[in-house]
């Protein structure tokens, strides 16, 4: 039995000794507890990709699902386990970005109310999209204040449960749904590309994946300006880098979770990294051949294969987009 | 039995005596034909779309097709049907958009080569998507010279067989899978919008549409600079207005064609105007709420349905999204 939301390491020793915190039962548990609430996304083939990568492409499109990334996946999963009474006192999170978006649906969708604590800069639609949700914004000085510790004092005050961004086993359980869903669309694949933050949606990525194709080559991939997991995984511990500069906002973590890099220590194969301008590459290969929007970070994996990061590309492989929120100014503004 | 390619007004007269010239069945012979050519392009949703148009909204998403737009289902069915004798001369268009890189994509994939006839000034990026199929581009001056004679002078000179941009039988029966598609994957709409430039697609999704759902409303939606359907169906025969100026280029047509207005008359219950700014709005919504990428003529259905202009909304609602030929530059020029 995984723990509640307020106890975030999960209930196996994050040094890989037990049980492991998240099975394939526990996806296929949140994939039954999300039908009908999250979108099962489209799976995009283009030849002109096969052609170009040299193998056959197969894209999961998390741009697609609801509040647009895979995040809603692992915020509704996680608040479906809440009791009656925890939905009735209310949710907090802290993000300036999809996890926010997504706990505010969520939280609307489930009948419960979200706070929201988001840095004051946040720039106006962010903020504007989660209290379009219902969500009460509530903003901190992100040079001075600790976000954590003042979304931890509300959690206290208010009685609300916090909802952490990845290092959950009820997140982790909600996102590897995404992989559930593929290869279940498109049978046994031979590598699977997942952009990698916080590491959530690899650790669920990665424990269905592994257990439905045993040998699946799963590959994280980062930006290169924040390679923390990757420096983890050589290192055999977490490893803490400075605050990442790059366009892919939802990857710019410094450190990975303490659960999702005791998954990912045992499920990834390799991480490869890819600079900004292979991510604007892939955002503009994404928008001229496959027709779709898609942020920085959720075209990172895509990025990877396109520049030729995979090495020796197998027959068969899956990358997730993992979102899509960009409006048409950011991009013009990206892509100069 | 209808005719082959080089006679394109079909084999029932345009006047509307007699069998239909193209049936359900025709649409259904050509779905078969196009299985595993054309792309079955995804049905999408979206909550924020149906709540804020007050009708449930299936969006048939046409810039998913092979090269990415609805025409490449036209273009293939036509050439599916030529001799092995006409295949070996090969086959003649002239388009500037994207029946050019229908034709010229269906002719390489059906072993055979195309001539496209184009104004010299077309787009680089469009003259490139044509020859990057493998097509022979010829141009000509488009204030000078007459494309039609050039393609038909082409034709003869060379024993090539003349595909119309909308004009013919299989055409028409191929764009109908469109609609055979979406209400096979949806069941019965209440109405279904539809893109009217030539009248091609029209033709064909009506034809497959009220055969399927008796009762359907079907509602065309054109340029407001580029009503010659609406004018034409006020006025009980074919008229031509002056050369549209619209971002829409896909819907700049003077005159309807002669078998689409003969069925679109018989089949069509309405038509509805768009301006260039419900266009840009549409494709701004596309852009950040779907997260696709729609061209102006592709976004002119839905922009209708945002704008208003569908009188008493119904329960269920189809849309087609036509096509996504547009890069970042266009876009960003566009919506500037």
């Amino acid at each position: 039995m995984s723990p509640g939301p307020t106890s975030p390491t999960g209930s196996a020793a994050p040094g890989g000794t037990g049980a492991p915190a998240v099975t394939l039962d526990d996806v296929r548990d949140a994939a039954r507890r999300l039908s009908g609430a999250a979108h099962r996304t489209p799976v995009l083939r283009s030849r002109t990709l096969d052609a170009r990568t040299g193998t056959q492409t197969f894209l999961k499109c998390e741009n697609f699902q609801r509040a647009g990334a895979f995040k809603f996946r692992g915020a509704y999963h996680a608040l479906s386990h809440l009791t009656p009474e925890e939905l009735a006192h209310g949710v907090v999170a802290y993000s300036s970005g999809n996890h926010a978006q997504a706990v505010a649906l969520a939280a609307r969708e489930l009948g419960t109310r979200a706070v929201i604590v988001m840095p004051a800069d946040t720039p106006r639609s962010k903020r504007d999209a989660t209290a379009g949700y219902g969500a009460e914004i509530v903003t901190y000085d992100r040079y001075t204040e600790d976000r954590a510790a003042i979304s931890g004092r509300i959690a206290r005050e208010r009685g609300l449960t916090l909802i952490p961004p990845y290092d959950h086993p009820h997140v982790i359980a909600g996102q590897g749904t995404t992989a559930l869903e593929l290869l279940e669309e498109t049978g046994p694949l031979d590598a699977l590309l997942v952009p990698v933050g916080g590491g959530g949606l690899m650790a669920g990525a990665a424990t269905a994946a592994t257990a439905l194709t045993p040998g699946i080559r799963m590959v994280g991939v980062e930006p290169a300006a924040g390679d923390d997991t990757r420096r983890s995984l050589a290192a055999g511990h977490r490893v803490t880098v400075p605050v990442p500069r790059t366009i892919a906002d939802g990857q710019a973590v410094e450190t990975p979770g303490e659960l999702t890099f005791a998954i990912n220590r045992r499920l990834v194969d390799s991480v490869v990294l890819v600079t900004d301008d292979e991510i604007r590459a892939a955002m503009v290969f994404a928008f001229e051949r496959l027709k779709i929007v898609v942020e920085p970070s959720g075209a990172s994996a895509l990025a990877a294969l396109l520049a030729g990061h995979l090495d020796h590309p197998p027959a068969r492989t899956g990358v997730i987009i993992s979102g899509g929120n960009i409006g048409p100014d950011r991009f013009r503004e990206l892509l100069g």
